[in-house]
């Protein structure tokens, strides 16, 4: 399978779903990929059992600000510089590069990079849809050394950072970022194809294409929406009016939705940080992280990020599962509601990364 | 020539003389350092012309705030983690370590790393003296290319850092220190020995344990002090009480120093910033940066830091002159009264790093 120029604008629209609100807006992600695919030609998406066992994979991301990125845009220099600096501090040169957030602007990013390298690109990832930080992989629950960290920015500033086992490298890069610039490539958690095979989630390149797909269908066809929700094994969880948006902190992206539901005149609450977390209908918990659940715009069917909404939108609230592996137990303290401070009782977890109705305290 | 651990004290003492009030407290690096040339045997400094061209050699130094490092001690990993980062990146070995800084405390670590990596010392630095920023060194002036830079804390994480031409280094790893817990050890500009040769300061180090000698002969006998402060090569700016100490922006270590003269009754006032920058007796500027102003107590010798000194307390004012190439002109805007924003006229800046007596504006 490959990604080719006219596959980018289904690709980032699938990206902003899975993005759950967050993931950063992917804008101009998707025009950068887009060159790189027109300039280069199509990405070869492979299975990381077609690669060689001990083949190396380097996972790539952009960590940092997606709004000072429109400032200082991404070119074709950054995550090259990234990859190449990861392969010149291991010895090894990489067969292929990988996703760590399939979604958002993350999601775009590595298809690009791949372009500019001439690399095919692992249909995997380590989060299966996005989350705040770049360490909420599954790679961290396997207990992978994300480490070492390789960071490159637009001006040409390179670091390699490695640290101890234990030490927040997470905490490391954001820490680095404002002498950066507020944004850098990232290459991190290298890895044989063999781990990948073992730890990562499949497909989700692949998904995300498909999911992009069927919106862009459905935005086209308002009357085959339900079909395209079926396609896309997701749910709604109401449709309304926005009636109140409330921030934490000041921060657009954290706080709470409060839309009219149209349908039985109930209300329907979102929590939102970074992504959308949580939705309580009428006091009842429909879905929670780490299921991705999306604001679309009902009328258009666009994705609104979390820093978007606003009274008076006309929405459509959806939820998509997330990989089946997010809904292990043991994922709960890094992915689940519990890493985001949101209260459940326990069994409200449910395999596939919850869904169940269940009245909320 | 060899330093061994009953060098350690005197080689501090000169370090601190040469540290111009700043270049950080001595103690500790002192310790430190006999306790690795206690365990490793003797250091043995080298020129740079005894060593093969094409060899390479690695200047050390530490970063960050010394306060700090009292709270997370040096010890002997941190060095010789940078060192062997390094080498790692450049896929060369070190045939030597060299000094940035020889004074204060910068002195007294590349002798401890070079113990404790078993390797020679280049006797010669990049300053010939303290000065507040790492890259205040004849290695910038020599357009020699600063990175990469390799940073290494306590607790085990290590940095590569790379930059395009004309990038501060120097304020990336400022920038990266507080994530680093507030000090690092460093090491940059590694160069080749040909290198050292033509650019660095030569005989410093063997020239900090003399003074250190000098200066601890004349502590206790101080009807020697004189004698002494010939061997120096050095000058006596002013005896008397320090009567006012005025601090700029609160910080301890910037400001005025303000003395009363005993011979003539006379004001001697000392300009500072991290190190003592300018003397001004009656008016007229008697000494200025880059020559080294040392402020010692006056019965015990010992110098006083620019954060310790005090309203009340006996000194005697010293000026020992700096490398014979700091008087270059080129040197002003990086390491002469320039680069600390003093207003003085372009012909007190002469041969030898000051000593002209003219009024002051």
């Amino acid at each position: 399978m490959r990604i080719s120029a006219e596959d980018a604008a289904d690709l980032a629209e699938g990206a902003a779903l899975l993005g759950a609100g967050g993931g950063g807006d992917t804008t101009h992600g998707a025009a950068l990929m887009r060159h790189a695919l027109d300039r280069h030609g199509p990405v070869r998406l492979v299975r990381a059992d077609e690669l060689a066992p001990d083949a190396w994979v380097i996972p790539v991301a952009a960590i940092g600000a997606v709004s000072v990125m429109v400032e200082r845009l991404p070119g074709d220099t950054e995550f090259v510089a990234a990859v190449r600096a990861m392969e010149r501090h291991l010895g090894v040169r990489a067969a292929a590069l990988h996703g760590l957030e399939a979604a958002g602007i993350n999601a775009l990013l590595p298809v690009a990079a791949a372009a500019w390298l001439g690399l095919p690109l692992v249909d995997a990832d380590g989060m299966g849809r996005a989350f705040p930080r770049l360490d909420q992989t599954v790679f961290d629950l396997a207990g992978l050394p994300p480490a070492p960290l390789a960071l490159a920015e637009p001006s040409g500033t390179q670091m390699i950072i490695t640290a101890p086992e234990g030490a927040s490298l997470e905490r490391l890069a954001r820490a680095v970022l404002p002498a950066l610039g507020g944004w850098a490539a990232t290459a991190q958690w290298p890895m044989r194809a063999s781990t990948s095979r073992r730890h990562a989630l499949h497909g989700t390149v692949s998904r995300a294409l498909r999911l992009g797909r069927a919106l862009r269908h459905a935005r086209r066809h308002a009357d085959e929406r339900d079909r395209a929700l079926a396609q896309m094994n997701g749910r709604r969880l109401g449709t309304g009016v926005v009636i109140e948006v409330r921030q934490r902190d000041g921060a657009a992206h954290t706080g709470t939705v409060t839309i009219e539901n149209t349908a039985g005149r109930r209300t329907l609450r979102l929590d939102m940080a970074d992504e959308y977390l949580l939705a309580i209908d009428d006091g009842v918990v429909t879905a929670h992280v780490p299921e991705i659940i999306a604001l679309l715009h009902a009328r258009t069917w666009r994705p609104i990020f979390t820093e978007e909404v606003a009274v008076g939108q006309h929405v459509d609230v959806l939820a998509v599962p997330a990989p089946a592996a997010l809904g292990d137990p043991a994922t709960r303290r890094l992915m689940g509601p519990e890493a985001f401070g949101l209260d459940l009782p326990d069994d409200l977890v449910t395999a596939g990364g919850g869904g169940g109705a269940r009245p909320c305290a």
